[in-house]
């Protein structure tokens, strides 16, 4: 089958690979339905991060089970299911506790000598505890449908984990720091899901301005530094955000969330940052801040993602702005890298 | 009347210092029936801090209302009452809601050219909106009692603070790194208020730890660094606790803090740390990790804490293990310098 390889920086390849196959009674193999590109392939593109030549990558997908181990109950052939970002045993503490991401057998697709899932197909591992079955099979959702779907296997659960890190509930006002797809998707979950009454999000780029308003965004900061600080200031009395999500993972951006958060408020970050950003706590200590910072969890979240998407209420696919084939992945990989498009989409 | 003065770094004195009074309409001179030595006074006394020589000491206080300015309604002389360690204005937008650490009014006894608590009397600005009222006037009280009610001027509410900044909810396991009289008053707050099941002591002095156990503590550890941490997740089935404060504020307690937080939870911090340390943000994104750091904003915890002990059901006062008289503050100073005795109490 066909799958994309990591070469080296801002080299990515779609080649043949093995097909993948069952090896441990708990593993199912799931046919590529849809899969995209995060930002987070963009590191070792970059060259920010080391990763082995050869590995496979993509770590976001909903498919079709193929086949399954004898230790699989849940799932059948034909099923059609979404996965999280990385999975969990499902049986461990952590997994118990709605936290696989802590799992000491947790892993991602595409990390390690993992299948990936920018490819045709890919070996699943504890497949009853990570995949979600999406009711009515792939046959009843259109292209809208699929990328709405495929959006809660990382973006839109990132997202949403973001507004709740930063400690977004019922009618307070928060910030978005970053109009990267899981920024916009951190002003959708904490419109729709977490019920904000203001969502001020900080982008410069009037398309992604665009979507975060058919997000729920109620503002638009389009300037950065000291002026975001004073924009977001002057929208909130003077006081600040009492929730912020941190998306973009610079030293420059914390700065930013820690202006606009408002004394007594919680800052909340999701997704590896570029750089690895260190607070100061005497400052907080002063203003009684919080700050979270976590890798979404999103088998958490999955099921309720999915009711809402096949329900109608949840439609993050949006953040979808270019559809590739499989065999195009790596002009995916320039198209992000060159910031071309928000997101990009796959179809093996 | 006699006050306690800053010289310089290792001198306090006792001297003569003019009579407070009303100088605003919303002020109350109040005769100190009771105050303390805090740690935080000691930062000058070590030279940590600066201060201005002949400044005045001492943020902690109860007493009895002398007189009240022409704009003071809810208090009359002869009310017995206590006060916050630092002051808001009662009225701006951070003073409504619960925070008047950040009222731009605010203050701290002793702080500035501010009347200090270790006297015979201060001014306090804003009187009817920090002054809490005691029940039953000051004769309703045994020493025993009336240090009770002094602890909830700082040393009980930052303590409790410290539980509440870490998430302290009922039934979660909780460590407290620091055996000073604000650790040991957040394994205090973290039992009898946040009804916490498991309360981890980090202590490794029998007097305190005794006090601990005494204020709840199920779990007493007596090691430092990395055996202080197979010693904690010994005692949470290898997790770790769900809540940690952080009542010491070095770099050493911060990793203990860090180390022993279950992934997932929380540190709460407060108290102004002996140095700054900083955090590294990309180890708690694996690990999903929240810090809260923050001065606590006592009056908003005050009514219930009086409430408390007025009711005998809450008895913080085991803190002060040595009490002087006024004229004998610089010894005070000493003892709580030597680590000799954990809080002093001074009778004017």
């Amino acid at each position: 089958m066909r799958a994309a390889l990591y070469l080296d920086a801002g080299h990515v390849v779609v080649d043949d690979v093995p097909d993948p196959t069952v090896q441990q009674p708990t593993d199912a193999v799931v046919r590529v339905v849809r899969s995209c590109v995060c930002g987070s392939d963009l590191w070792a593109y970059r060259d920010t991060f080391k990763r082995e030549p050869r590995s496979r990558l993509g770590h976001e997908f909903i498919g079709t089970v193929e086949e399954v181990g004898s230790a699989v109950s849940t799932l059948r052939p034909g099923d059609f299911v979404v996965a999280p970002f990385s999975y969990g045993c499902g049986a461990c503490w952590w997994c118990r506790h709605g936290l696989p991401t802590s799992c000491p057998q947790s892993g991602t697709w595409g990390g390690g000598d993992h299948d990936g899932a920018q490819g045709e197909a890919l070996r699943v591992p504890f497949a009853d505890a990570n995949l979600v079955v999406i009711p009515g099979g792939v046959e009843a959702y259109d292209d809208a449908g699929l990328l709405d779907l495929l959006a809660t296997s990382d973006v839109m659960a990132t997202g949403l984990h973001g507004a709740v890190m930063a400690g977004v509930t019922d009618g307070v006002t928060a910030v978005v720091v970053g109009d990267g797809a899981v920024g916009l998707c951190a002003v959708l979950g904490a419109v729709t899901l977490l019920k904000a009454e203001q969502v001020i999000l900080l982008s410069r780029n009037p398309t992604r301005q665009a979507l975060g308003r058919q997000f729920g965004a109620t503002d638009v900061v389009a300037v950065r530094g000291e002026e975001a600080k004073e924009a977001v200031l002057d929208l909130t009395n003077g006081h600040g955000a009492e929730a912020v999500v941190e998306a973009v993972g610079t030293p420059d951006s914390w700065t930013t969330a820690l202006d606009v958060v408002c004394d007594g408020g919680q800052v909340g970050a999701v997704g590896v940052p570029h750089t690895a950003p260190t607070i100061e706590t005497m400052p907080l200590l002063s203003r009684n801040l919080g700050v979270r910072v976590g890798i979404a969890p999103v088998r958490r979240y999955l099921p309720d993602l999915v009711e809402r998407v096949v329900a109608g209420s949840l439609a993050a696919g949006a953040v979808f702005d270019l559809t590739l084939t499989l065999e195009q992945t790596p002009e995916a990989y320039v198209a992000m890298d060159r910031r071309e498009a928000i997101k990009v989409a796959l179809v093996p």
